[in-house]
C-alpha cells in the first residue's frame, strides 16, 4: 500500500498523549538492581505488556478513533494485524462505541483471535501466504464505507505509539535520570519511530534504535542501504508479532531521521529474555514483545555505563510459548 | 514474641508514603474487561508483583530502616523471613547502607534465597519446624547489637505496607472510581491491616478482607472467635509466604478494628488465579501472592455489581511452579 503521510511531529505525539490520557494506562518503568548489577550500567523497562490489551497497540488504535469525526465513527473502522493492533483496535472502538472488524492472518495465536472477538469486532480469517490482507480489508472499506486503519504506516497510529517515548523520558526523570538509548520492538515501525520522534523531542541526544528478530530485520537493513527492503520469508519466526514484510513509507521516513541503527536478536536470545523477563521483573513477555530486551541482554545494546531503556512491548503469549521458553531457557543457563 | 505496640494511624501511615516515595515503586492498578464481563464488576489489580525486589515487603522494610537512627543505621539489623521480607529487608539495607543478616527456612524457594544473598546480606538458614527463628534471630542481635526488624508485627512494618492502601484508592478515583471493597493476601496480617487502616482514613465505607491460604486461615479464624487463633500445620501449603502461625498481636487489633472478615482459597483456585494473572493480566504471581485473587476469581469475594480491588503481593515464583500452575489451571478449565 503506498501512502503519501508525513510523519507526526513531536507536538503531534504530545497531542495524541492528552487525547489517550484517560484511556490508556500510564504503564510502570521497571529496574532491578541484579541485571544492572550483572550488565554494569541501568536497565530499565517500560512494561507495555501491562497496557490495555496486553500490548501498546491500544495507544495509536485509540488516539486513531478519537481523531476521527462523527460521521467517520458511524461508519465504523477495518483493520489488519497479526493480533496485538488487532486486539488493541477492537478495545479502543469497543470503548468509543465504534464497529469495528479486524482482518487477521488463521495462523494469528488462538489467544489473540479470540480476544479481539471478545471485544465485540467482528474478525475476517485469511491465509498469510496467498492471500492480501490489504486487498481483504480494502474490499471490506469499499462496500461498508468504514475507515481503514493501517497497523502502522498513518500519522495518528504513529503518534499515538509514540507517547510511549514521552513516558519513557519522564519516569526516568522523576528518578533523576537521564536515558542514554532507547530501543523497542519493530516490525512495520511505527513504536520505534514514534518513541525515536518522541524522545528525541525531550533529549536529543539518547540514541534510539529497533530490534528485530533475526532474518526478520528489514528495517536494520533498510537504513543500511538507505532504501526500504524486504523480508525473504513471510511467516517462520518465533516473533510471530513482528513479521511485516518492509518498513512503512512514512515510518522508514521517520525512522532514517531519528535512529541510529537497527539490532536483531536470535530466537534463542529471545527465549532467553523472556525468561529473564519472568524471573527478575515478574513480566509476561510474549517473544515478539522481548526482542529489544534480548538485544540489550545479549550485549548488542550495550548497557554498560550507561542509562538505556528498552520496551517490552507486548504480553499475549500462549501458555505453552511460555512454558518452553522457561524451560528452554533455563536448560541453556545451566 | 510478645509486643505492646500500637497499631499505625492513617497520618503514620501517610508519613510513611512520603519517606519511601523515591525508592519504592507506586506500582499500578489494573483492569481487565473480560475478566469484568465474566464477574459483572469491576476488578482492579495492584501489582506489587513489581514492587522493588518482587513483593510489597520493600516498603515496610524501606519504611522501617528510614525511621532508625544513624546509630541504628550502624549497628545493623537482623530479620527472619520465609523469603519476601528477605529479600525486601536486604535490598533496603543495601539501599540505606545497613550492613543486614537475614534467618530464612531451609525449605524457602532458593530463588529468594539467592536473591537476599545477591542484595548483599547474610543469610543464616533454619529448620522451620524444629528451630524458633525468633530465638536465632533475637540471639544475633543481642550478640551484634543490631536492630530485630519484625516481618510484620511492628508499626514501623504496617504503616509501610499500608501504603498500597493508600494507593489503591487514589489511583481508582483518579479513573472516576470508589472502591466498594479491597482484599489483601495476610500471612502475619501487616499487609491487610495496614492497607484496611489506609483505606479507611481516606473511605470508611469500603470493606477490608483478609485472604489466607485454605487450612492456614488463622487470620480468618481468630477475628470469628475474637481470639488469636492458631494454625494446625506449619508448613505443607502451596503458599510457602502465607505460613505465619498465628496472627500478630499487633496485626491482630488492627484486623478486629478494620476488617470485615477473613476469606481463604484452595491451592486449586490459588492455581487457577495464577493462570489468569498470566493469561489476562500479563503479571507473574506467586501462590501466596494469588490467594486474594482466589477469593475473588472463586466468588467468595463478590464483584459483581461492585468495584473491588484486590493486591497480588508477590510474584517470586520457582519456574517449575509456575509452568505447572499454567498447565494444571488449563487442563482444570478444558
Amino acid at each position: 500500500m503506498s501512502s503519501a503521510f508525513v510523519p507526526p511531529t513531536f507536538p503531534d505525539i504530545v497531542a495524541a498523549s492528552r487525547r489517550i490520557a484517560g484511556a490508556a494506562l500510564r504503564t510502570p518503568l521497571l529496574a532491578n538492581e541484579r541485571v544492572d548489577a550483572m550488565l554494569g550500567g541501568r536497565l530499565l523497562i517500560k512494561a507495555e505488556t501491562l497496557q490495555l490489551t496486553g500490548s501498546f497497540k491500544f495507544r495509536g488504535a485509540y488516539n486513531f478513533l478519537s481523531r476521527l469525526g462523527d460521521d467517520g465513527r458511524r461508519a465504523g473502522v477495518v483493520g489488519w494485524s497479526s493480533g496485538n493492533h488487532a486486539q488493541g483496535l477492537a478495545e479502543a472502538a469497543r470503548l468509543l462505541g465504534v464497529k469495528a472488524t479486524i482482518v487477521m492472518p488463521a495462523d494469528a495465536p488462538a489467544i489473540k483471535v479470540a480476544n479481539t472477538r471478545a471485544s465485540g469486532a467482528e474478525v475476517v480469517l485469511y491465509d498469510r501466504v496467498n492471500d492480501s490482507r490489504e486487498e481483504i480489508g480494502g474490499g471490506i472499506a469499499r462496500r461498508t464505507g468504514a475507515t481503514v486503519v493501517p497497523p502502522y504506516d498513518h500519522p495518528w497510529i504513529m503518534e499515538g505509539q509514540g507517547t510511549v517515548g514521552l513516558e519513557i523520558v519522564a519516569q526516568a526523570a522523576e528518578r533523576g535520570l537521564a536515558v542514554d538509548a532507547v530501543a523497542a520492538p519493530c516490525s512495520g515501525g511505527g513504536l520505534v519511530a514514534g518513541i525515536a520522534t518522541a524522545v528525541h523531542g525531550l533529549s536529543p541526544r539518547t540514541e534510539a534504535w529497533s530490534a528485530e528478530p533475526g532474518g526478520f530485520d528489514d528495517l536494520a537493513r533498510s537504513l543500511a542501504s538507505g532504501r526500504r527492503e524486504r523480508n525473504a520469508a513471510l511467516s517462520g519466526s518465533f516473533c510471530d508479532a513482528l513479521l511485516a514484510p518492509t518498513p512503512g513509507e512514512m515510518t522508514f521516513t521517520a525512522a532514517q531521521a531519528h535512529l541510529k541503527g537497527g539490532l536483531s536478536a536470535s530466537d534463542a536470545e529471545v527465549g532467553e529474555a523472556m525468561e529473564v523477563a519472568f524471573r527478575e521483573y515478574k513480566l509476561v513477555v510474549e517473544p515478539g514483545g522481548a526482542v529489544a530486551l534480548a538485544c540489550a541482554l545479549a550485549g548488542r545494546l550495550p548497557v554498560k555505563g550507561r542509562t538505556v531503556a528498552v520496551v517490552c512491548s507486548g504480553g499475549n503469549v500462549d501458555h505453552a510459548t511460555f512454558a518452553a521458553a522457561l524451560g528452554g531457557a533455563r536448560r541453556g543457563a545451566v
